[in-house]
């Protein structure tokens, strides 16, 4: 029953802002007891600018974590890792029922399994017209294309009214692999109204309709027909469809298939053992594979983004497995560089290059298409859904406000809810009635840090600027034994002057003791300042750069 | 005269294997005595992936440096850092004249200067065709078409033949700033027969003829004329034609001009004083800008590549020289995002659309031409010089090798040269006939390095791993003195047990120490191989990471 006192809100904690590391919440109730839930608990990638070392990235939780006791449960739309990675990380602070569809409940548990943890939160349900009894949540999976199989949207009904949360998609009418778009089924689910659309924001900026999944397999079967060598093929493993529409073209060309890369191998299995997946070509193993002319061999591999540790990479440097890229040898992207990742997919072109391998890659539009809906297909979900406001979601800053803008020319109410922002959508107008602190949380080994803890910072620093170790001892009457010590990291052990630079420093503290007075010497902060801005001048004189210096005294007890 | 025993040689040290941090050396003599010219002497840009805190990275020369005395000239082409950068580093270790046009000179002797360097090295010569007699070449400046006024490409004459290397360009019979294409003067070049011509390869995957500097005008003015409020654009400020074009859109439109950004500033003002640029619009000072309405101004700034510290960046953060953008205002990227760079331009992107700023790129191909040559004008290029063998340069491997097929598929023999390659061209078939180590040179701070001497990878794994330091003193007799003291460096204070990581190992390696016989606490390395074991053991436990980790062992004399 709705009241004057319940409110219905959502508060994206991740993925309004970006794209990656999805995690929004909803919640339904009087102010400050709202039940919870939340869709999504996906990952971002680190990367040596920002986050160097860091295993993975994922959305600050802390004030979901601290209402945890009111979490009735999770949602995940699809198996990527932007919506599913973080979920064995963040399930242990939160205890509650996961909810997703088949294939993304297999992906779900082998992840938890691999953890040592207990898969049995993972509850696997049917799609709409079910639905899961969330607290004061009805939530129902309702199918949708997209480039994974088995992505759906979800329909959240409250005593406030109905939300359709999108989830990632495109309308593909001919998927190759899982349910094709169901406009009449989309159409009934907004027969009743919809409160507000959250919709995927990601191709807002592509101009002309999206392409389907089928449009892809002529092109790809001529490519590798007419290939006088070896074909290796690339593209996200989980992208099932894609993978079957390039074995399907070796098997036509009379080619013997391999997966290579694990991810490659498990998506391929959870597809099957999930039922989504059936008449997939039969595949045969890299030392079997070794054993056949080139011509009759197709490898379909992992690394479509460059990754040093995939199979693409490790097939670029050399022997992989028993198998060796030679001169007319024809590698395939079948994907899309995400932006950021153009220096690691370039060395490996290059790499190929050296070895003669001939690299055909999505430059014509001819053996990619994208799994989100492109702007006119925004504009078709909009009218098929007419909600009373659309939010973007799953986008950059720019992403948003285009989504934003292109749904007000088309007269329809939109509104920018960026991460940390909380949104009352119970009355007519939504309205902000909170911000957040929205960050983000590092894993770092198996310590979660956060973002702005300090601690990667100051490892981007050491990068950027290198290290100077001070080390000295202080006897017990206050006096220096013997000389300062200095270790160098990252810096040249030379600097213009052309003396060694440790022994500089060393001799020209030496002499900063000498003259320090009793009161510097008794006090380690005063000594420690003294010494740190001592070595920094002489670093800027000699290297023309500022180091970190880091000062150890010891002082001897008497 | 040629003899026998007179070699022509061609030798990248940079350039033909990435694009940037170009270097070509020509030789011609005797073998082992031949006397070498150098064309264009530049930089690449260093990043946090491969090369965190270095400030410039420029072609290893230690061979050339060897054979300085057989040098007898430098020839800059055109004035892109990518050619020019590196001429104030080198110049100290090579000491020969430098030859250039007016333009480049110009931008040459501000380098020097700005080092307290001597700029009367430079030396400014008329085009082709006046030439250059520097030993056994005469060499001569063609002018040709690229995004920089003068480029020229080289046409080097030796008694073994003519060799023109192009240098950067494109064909554009209407560059709006500088010398026209002139397709008669390089078919009179090639009339006496081309031994080799040295070619431009960046872009040999677009596939379409490219396009004049002269086609963007009328859409620029378009853009501008219909911008509501104030106008920011951003290019390369060498591209001396396309600030011209787009400050003129703003006179056009009734704006006043503002100059923003030192690069902005030198180029327009060296462009004016070595005469390529003429009736450049009057500009305004940014405090003037601030008195008139914002529709009435425009702003031309630096930072096209996302640059942090350029004038784009600057205004997409906030306050900036007393502007600061509003909701409504329009930013226009008139230029190409370089591979490598989108998250800084992105970043930027966001910044703005979070300010309500129109932003608009060459997404639809409307506000930016490239300065190369394509595919078809590469071709028209082999065609119009005919030379007997095609040698591609500026370019990566994947580059060259499409370049080099380009060629071959038309008739022209080529090969592939990459950098450390010595070849011969004397002969009819040319022939390899040395590799000589060919690297990178880091300017770090004011220090020259190696970039395999360790120091930037230190600095690396310092980022990726973080730092455990670990100082002991060890008395006179062999004995530990107190407990030994544990300093991190990018790593989390606490680990999975939940109590302080550097408690628990200073308690560790304190037992360690009690139990350590006395061969170990005599022998520094045995210690401290001792203790790094352990202390790495303890962060993979507790922290799941294996950090760097330095040991300093102080002993203390009787």
């Amino acid at each position: 029953m709705s009241s004057k006192n319940n409110r219905l809100i959502y508060l994206p904690l991740g993925g309004a802002g970006e794209i990656g590391m999805n995690a929004y919440v909803y919640g339904y109730g009087p102010q400050g007891k709202e039940r919870f839930i939340l869709v999504d608990i996906g990952v971002t990638f680190p990367d040596m600018d920002g986050s160097p070392g860091v295993d993975l990235i994922f959305a600050d939780i802390s004030w979901l974590v601290e209402r945890a006791d009111r979490l009735e449960a999770i949602f995940i739309t699809h198996g990527h890792e932007d919506h599913l990675g973080a979920l064995a990380m963040a399930l242990p602070m939160l205890k509650v029922p996961v909810y997703t569809r088949a294939f993304t409940g297999n992906l779900a548990v082998r992840k938890l399994e691999e953890k040592g943890m207990n898969p049995d939160v993972v509850q696997v349900v049917a799609p709409y017209p079910h639905h899961v009894e969330a607290g004061p949540f009805k939530v129902s999976f309702l199918p949708v294309s997209h480039s994974i199989p088995e992505s759906s949207g979800l329909v959240i009904d409250t005593a406030a009214g109905r939300i359709v949360h999108t989830g990632d998609f495109k309308i593909d009418e001919t998927p190759v692999v899982g349910e094709a778009f169901d406009h009449a089924l989309w159409g009934q689910v907004a027969k009743g109204g919809v409160k507000a659309l959250i919709c995927d924001s990601t191709n807002v900026f592509s101009p002309a309709a999206g392409r389907s999944e089928a449009t892809l397999a002529p092109a790809i079967q001529q490519l590798v027909q007419k290939a006088p060598k070896m074909v290796v093929a690339t593209t996200f493993a989980s992208n099932v469809a894609r993978v079957k529409t390039l074995a399907e073209a070796g098997r036509a060309a009379g080619r013997q298939i391999v997966l290579l890369g694990r991810a490659m191998r498990r998506m391929v299995e959870a597809a099957v053992q999930s039922g989504v997946l059936v008449d997939f070509p039969s595949t045969i193993s890299p030392e079997e594979a070794a054993t056949l002319p080139r011509e009759r061999v197709m490898l379909i591999v992992t690394g479509s983004q460059g990754e040093r540790r995939a199979a693409s990479a490790a097939l670029s440097r050399g022997k992989y497995l028993g198998m060796e890229l030679e001169e007319g040898d024809l590698f395939l992207f079948s994907s899309k560089t995400i932006p950021g990742n153009e220096k690691e997919v370039i060395r490996i072109v290059n790499a190929l290059s050296e070895r003669g391998v001939d690299v055909v890659d999505d430059g014509a539009d001819l053996y990619h298409v994208s799994g989100h809906a492109n702007r006119p297909d925004l504009l078709r979900m909009h009218r098929l859904m007419q909600p009373q406001i659309l939010i973007p979601m799953h986008g950059e800053h720019r992403h948003l406000r285009a989504h934003a803008n292109l749904a007000r020319e088309n007269g329809i109410a939109s509104e920018i809810v960026v991460n940390g922002t909380m949104i009352d959508l119970t009355g007519d107008e939504p309205r902000v009635v909170e911000h957040i602190e929205a960050g983000r949380t590092y894993k770092d080994g198996s310590v979660l840090i956060g973002a702005l803890d300090g601690i990667v910072r100051d490892r981007i620093r050491l990068a950027l600027n290198g290290l100077i170790i001070v080390t000295l001892i202080i006897d017990e009457e206050d006096e220096p034994l013997g000389e300062p010590w200095i270790e160098l990291r990252g810096l040249a052990e030379t600097g213009v002057s052309g003396t060694g630079f440790a022994d500089l420093v060393e001799d020209d503290l030496g002499q900063l003791l000498n003259r320090a007075d009793d009161k510097t010497l008794a006090n380690d902060d005063k000594l420690e300042d003294a010494l740190r801005r001592r070595v920094r001048q002489m670093a800027v004189e000699e290297l023309g750069r500022k180091p970190e210096v880091q000062v150890i005294i010891s002082r001897l007890m008497s």
